[in-house]
């Protein structure tokens, strides 16, 4: 392990023990020793991978998309509306069309949609720390997978760019497909039927379900990541978990509550204080937030 | 390509359909080339990868539970009972026990469950010719994956060490998992509540679900196929569809409908016909039919 790995990392506690558990896990005749196989990463995406405020990517895009449409709605109307506004939100911007089609309007989407603060595009309001450690984690024979509560459709439009992840590692939230005859041949038509809200307990069944394996490294930033990070601490073996604190609001955000829907970070950080997880402190272990 | 590829496979129209079609999507220049990231490869389970006659092996796990749970039930009973019966023996003998309890019961009677007409264990009852497929795709770059109506679980016990693919590769009808604290850390418990019929058309759902790119290679043998490869045949490329017929009463069975379920060939033989499909013909194909 060379010194310039995770060069946007500042040295600290984080990216020492980061270091140190790669190294235990792959060095041949280490006691930790990992078979390749078997090297599990679990990461959490919004507020882990990339920035989530002041307001998911994703929503905003359904609330383009809305406005596009011809049934405009705003932030204020959603808050007012809980969950049932959300999902009435979701069934008008994100069902009804092809996954084709679907996936054609993310791409539009993000080629002209701009973060309100960084000026960029939202792909580039990854972390750049986190993409140097899926990158070293890749190159030492570990698989890294992304359980978000996100919608999977909308996030494969963009993470194999942003994080090098092939589309079957990225699993969110999902809706009913439908399969239909079509006029240019079969496809599969987005319904309004929600089945799995990837978030809380449910991570651990999707990782279950879609890898089979347990991890043995998870990371997360909100309680509803609670769940996978204490499935990916109970493996047999060594493992890491990692927290993502949001401590710098002069380059990117501080908070302890996600976005909208308002999961907290208090369980999260109580058991990593309990099991001395490895919390990630962004305005100290941080050189570079997003990448240049 | 050399000629010893594919050695249980007798020269055939489909041998060579298989080992022409590989060429043309793998070799650089060729007008059908693919890129690895792009060689997706789908292949139903029973009946098409190992042998599904008399009863499912999982039915048979099933059966064999049941009795010693102390509750046992008959094939007869079964069949007279319909779905309602299937699904109260699965509730009885696949849920309420933890992911990993489960595991370990099947893994116990793998090791001295017998095939009952070729006294093997059933994971030895995989087809060699297909098992050499997936092997000549897998040294191709291809990744192959098994969509299947069995349970995710159940094959998982086996498929690594029978077909050496990993479990994320094997998706089948799965039942939601309810995530505990568990006496001895968190674990998973199986429920009763079934969330996919891994069958028919929700087969390209799945798909979509967890590779989220179009197969350019599918294989199957009844009419719960049919979407799978209606939906392979329709991506923009080259694509390679193919349909096991068993016709081989001597050395296998000769039937056009699945057992117990009951799925028919019909559709699927009328598709293969319609858009020339490879239709593989076990007992004129296939030089041996299981591993020696």
């Amino acid at each position: 392990m060379s010194a310039d790995e995770l060069p946007s990392w500042r040295e600290s506690t984080a990216r020492q023990s980061i270091l140190e558990f790669v190294a235990a896990v792959t060095e041949p005749g280490s006691p930790d020793f990992v078979d390749e196989g078997d090297r599990v990463a679990v990461f959490d995406n919004d507020g882990t991978l990339w920035t989530e405020q002041p307001v998911y990517a994703q929503l905003v895009f359904a609330l383009d998309r809305a406005a596009e449409l011809g049934q405009p709605t705003s932030l204020e109307e959603l808050h007012a509306g809980g969950m049932a506004a959300l999902m009435k939100l979701v069934a008008l911007t994100h069902t009804g069309i092809s996954t084709e089609e679907f996936d054609a309007a993310c791409r539009s989407w993000l080629a002209t949609a701009r973060h309100p603060r960084f000026g960029r595009p939202y792909p580039a309001t990854v972390y750049q720390p986190m993409v140097e450690l899926l990158g070293l984690l890749g190159n030492n024979g570990f698989s890294c997978w992304i359980f978000s509560g996100g919608g999977t459709d909308f996030m494969r439009t963009w993470t194999a760019d942003g994080y090098g992840l092939p589309p079957h590692r990225v699993i969110g939230s999902v809706g009913e497909t439908e399969f239909r005859a079509g006029h240019g041949g079969p496809e599969l038509i987005k319904t309004a039927k929600v089945e799995i809200i990837n978030d809380g307990p449910q991570k651990p069944s999707s990782i279950h379900r879609h890898i089979g394996q347990r991890p043995i490294v998870a990371a997360g930033n909100t309680d509803g990541d609670l769940a996978m990070l204490q499935w990916t601490a109970a493996s047999s073996g060594r493992t890491l978990e990692l927290v993502v604190r949001h401590t710098d609001g002069d380059r990117e955000y501080a908070y302890d509550h996600d976005p909208i829907l308002g999961s907290g970070t208090g369980q999260l950080l109580a058991a990593a204080a309990e099991h001395q997880w490895t919390v990630i402190d962004m305005a100290t272990d941080w050189a570079t937030i997003h990448p240049a």
